[in-house]
């Protein structure tokens, strides 16, 4: 395994020999080591010393279900702070099967050239490429795919990305090479763009069966696990994270024109069982996994009422919150829509929650897809002032539109769970490093046998999450398969028999524990203190219209909060 | 005296008397206190929570000279910290006429309806003033005057305010009863407006002339200080603030070109002796005063080559951000966008901030004067996507444009003092409160007895100096009096003579340094930590080309900044 350096302003790369201390980290637990020793916290996001780092997770390539999780991470020109996202798609399990345990991406070129970066074993080929500049992600993929192997993978960015819009994902092929997977939070397609980089190819690997170091053991832990998933996870492979609306819209933390409401009357035309209906009629696909070995298959392939492609990955949260959240309750105009900002290279839930506050600002309408297409578009098509604004995210549309009701922390959008219903979420918006991400600690409705609705015990559950989700992440593994304390004497042994190095589930907790330390620090150094732990002060005072409820974890168990 | 408590919810006032321990504050000493105590930090700073509260210094009104400046306090929407902007002009003296310690205006009036409210003694007319949305506050001020008396005095909002732009400014009537006085940093005419309100007038009131509780003592002490003033800021008189143009610029600390150098080779023809010369030739004025009772007069009436009147009031810091700042360097251009933004309502400063910015970005050329006029103008005629960031300042334009080089602090432009020459001024942008506001405590050349180039011992300077700026805010007297140390015990007598409470010049300084205390815990509460009293990476790695100096003075002791 190496470190695979790039530098951007030399055009030079170097392998390097992984440092012992990072043997046994992958995925987040590398980025976030790795920024927090080498990026100045107050550096600009967009500048010479940011670093974008890509990493597949510790147990990627190998056969342990789900486990081909790539994280990015940089310091986030959105939320100004430490920041990863991760992806799946065929990138991590190719860049394991390279033997690349992290790709360091530092510098910045002079001149104004768009570089795309060919990796190939221990091989950087360095490729200028301005016929690129300012097309989708769709069309970047397709010409990269055409001109290398319609097997390679890749990972790019739109024109929003190019442009430095602090809401800009990078896109990451599918098993169909599709740009529908998507490290999309945090305006980490920005920070590649900063680079002047507007893909990285990343050729098939040879070999990409990762076996460990007790390969039996891991075998047998890995199949045990995969068994259990194909069965405990029906409904996520049924109907796709969309199995969601419906849930969520019932206990009333389904965010709805712009966070006013937890209920959606009309959620049932945009829930997973239409979407599995439509999918079903129109030819399209449900079950569909996002990179190989994954026993669960939330995905899906989502066609028009002619059985034409629309787009792939149609997620609960891109559907709450460039759907419900905006007043669209029409699951064909919010693929459209997804469409068009994977294609941009968009995060769908800064968009939405931009839109939605756009709305609240009476410059858009609740409900007007036409109008929301057109904004979107106008990143590209120019001559409209809130394109440039929505692409920048939630906060900032409210501040130049002078809107109170912003659903942010940290600068970014919260996920689409109200934190009103969902009290351990919405700690976890408030806590974690990342801004308000769900994917840091999740408390759905029933997690830690505590009612998501009763403000007691809420702090102590997001923190279990928090910390598990990360230890997820640095394995790689989808956090479908934890976020539950049941699965990590699975997720131990499986560590403890792919390293050959002996790892007890409180190891493995202390480890998620220690990285999520590194990540506070660098925050505080970065000017995100404690300070910024809390939700808007809307969601502590108004009431949701449907139960009655606010906010009401004390802010001082917040301001307590220790990892 | 009374506090005059302005609800903007239910449109009703109360007049209140003032607590025993405000009987001895004023000015910011008065909004800051007040806010800390009535406002919420985390409220959103343009609803209904935050207050604006505009209090006469403790000595306006009196024949203290140069004592005429009244404080606009409230949650800036700008910095997201505690804020206080001082004018001079008309208001301050009209405030304490009627006996008003303080207005407090809170809540937010349901509906769209634009306000003026009427002010008279102990009484508030609330009128309705359709009429006057999207007036400039020239016109607004006009048919003010003309309605109510030529003679009133006026705080007003231009169209930047109606529509909360971030930089928004309060206009305050001049002597000549126009809008060339502006409380113009950190949003506050967007809050103005955030609570309906459009103007504020304030009728004459009969007696303006308060004498103190030992009124001897008050008279002749206030004379001295008086005649000192006139003797001894002679070069103020003459050329105005303008006079450092050729001093700032000669030490080598004049931004310009978006703080790429600290040298315009330019500079004499924007300097202080070109606009004393072309006011003499044109008949404009300098030596003209912004209040009554001013002994230094540093105020000016600018003229165009045919004799016309173009604006009142252009001072140094314009000059030096829309000017040179900006590439441009002619003083009919400046005084022209000076005009533009008294009339919009806009912080000329945070506005040649953005537009450096804008320019460093490459999206308007270096001197475009017609285009900066433009892109200004577009925040009323719309049709210009640049207008609507630019009217965010120049933090948020340069989120939006991808720009590293942004010279802000806490979101605030720096002052036209490029902190790598001055560094004690640096110091200041760095620790206030206030963000990166001049105003609170500027270590000009030779200030303190030390070298301004010299990183040791700025730290201690600007201290003294921010604690000896809000003494003076305190008292309502221009910063151009003091903040020296050897006017302290003039102030210090002043205020015993006027209250009867004998206070000595370490009880007025360690009153200052309360009033900053309290400050910092709001911002605290905020938010805004210690983690942000820095400055911008760049100033310390990128070295001045002038002279090769970078901002050299210690993070360490910024961090450890206590008052």
């Amino acid at each position: 395994m190496k470190i695979l350096r790039i530098n951007m302003t030399a055009l030079e790369y170097i392998p390097q020999e992984v440092p012992l201390e990072y043997i046994n980290l992958g995925g987040r637990g590398l980025t976030s080591k790795l920024l927090s020793e080498e990026v100045d916290p107050k550096s600009f996001a967009l500048g010479r010393d940011n670093k974008i780092i890509i990493a597949p997770g510790l147990l990627s390539g190998s056969m342990a279900p789900c486990s081909g999780r790539v994280s990015v991470g940089a310091k986030s020109p959105l939320t100004g702070g430490i920041k990863e996202s991760n992806a799946g798609g065929t990138i991590s399990q190719y860049l394991a099967g390279h033997d690349i345990k992290a790709l360091v991406i530092e510098g910045q070129p002079s001149g104004k050239n768009w570089w795309v970066l060919v990796i190939n074993g221990d091989e950087v080929k360095f490729e200028v490429r301005g016929d690129l500049q300012g097309l989708g992600n769709y069309e970047t993929m397709n010409r990269l795919k055409q001109e290398y192997d319609s097997d390679c993978g890749i990972m790019s960015i739109g024109p929003a990305g190019e442009q430095g819009c602090t809401i800009a994902s990078l896109a990451a092929t599918d098993l169909e090479g599709r740009p529908t997977r998507h490290a999309a939070r945090g305006g980490l397609g920005a920070v590649l763009g900063s680079k002047g980089i507007k893909a990285i190819v990343i050729e098939k690997p040879e070999k990409m069966n990762k076996k460990g170091v007790h390969q039996e053991a891991f075998r047998e832990t890995a199949k045990e696990l995969a068994k259990s998933l194909v069965s405990g996870k029906a409904a996520l492979t049924k109907y796709g994270t969309a199995v969601l609306v419906n849930a969520i819209n019932e206990v009333g933390g389904l965010p709805t024109n712009n966070y006013r409401t937890g209920y959606n009357q009309e959620a049932g035309q945009i829930s997973g069982e239409t979407l599995h209906e439509l999918c079903q009629e129109r030819g399209g696909t449900t079950g569909h996994p996002c990179h190989r070995g994954c026993a669960i298959r939330c995905s899906n392939v989502f066609h028009d009422a002619q059985g034409e492609y629309v787009t792939a990955g149609l997620e609960y949260e891109t559907i709450a919150l460039l759907g419900s959240n905006c007043g669209v309750n029409n699951l064909d105009e919010i693929a459209s829509l997804d469409y068009i900002c994977d294609d941009l290279g968009l995060d769908t839930m800064d968009m939405g929650g931009a839109l939605g506050v756009a709305m609240e600002a009476g410059v858009l309408e609740f409900g007007d897809y036409e109008a929301m297409k057109k904004s979107i578009l106008s990143i590209v098509t120019g001559g409209d002032t809130l394109g440039k604004i929505l692409g920048h995210g939630a906060a900032l549309t409210g501040r130049v539109l002078g809107v109170e009701r912003v659903p942010v922390v940290k600068g970014q959008t919260m996920a689409a769970y109200d934190p009103r219903t969902l009290k351990g979420t919405g700690v976890t918006y408030a806590t974690t490093p990342m801004g308000a991400d769900h994917t840091a600690g999740n408390a759905l409705p029933g997690r830690g046998g505590i009612d998501c609705k009763d403000p007691q015990g809420q702090t102590e559950l997001s923190k279990k999450l928090q910390i598990i989700s990360m230890v997820c992440d640095i394995l790689g593994v989808c956090i479908f398969v934890g976020p539950v304390e049941e699965n990590m004497a699975t997720f131990a042994s499986l560590t403890s028999s792919f390293t050959g190095k002996e790892i007890s589930v409180g190891g493995l907790l202390e480890e998620g524990r220690k990285i999520l330390r590194t990540e506070v620090a660098f925050n505080e150094k970065a000017g995100l203190g404690k300070e910024t732990n809390d939700l808007p002060g809307y969601f502590r005072t108004e009431a949701l219209p449907n139960n009655g409820l606010t906010f009401d974890v004390s802010s001082h168990e917040l301001n307590e909060f220790k990892y």
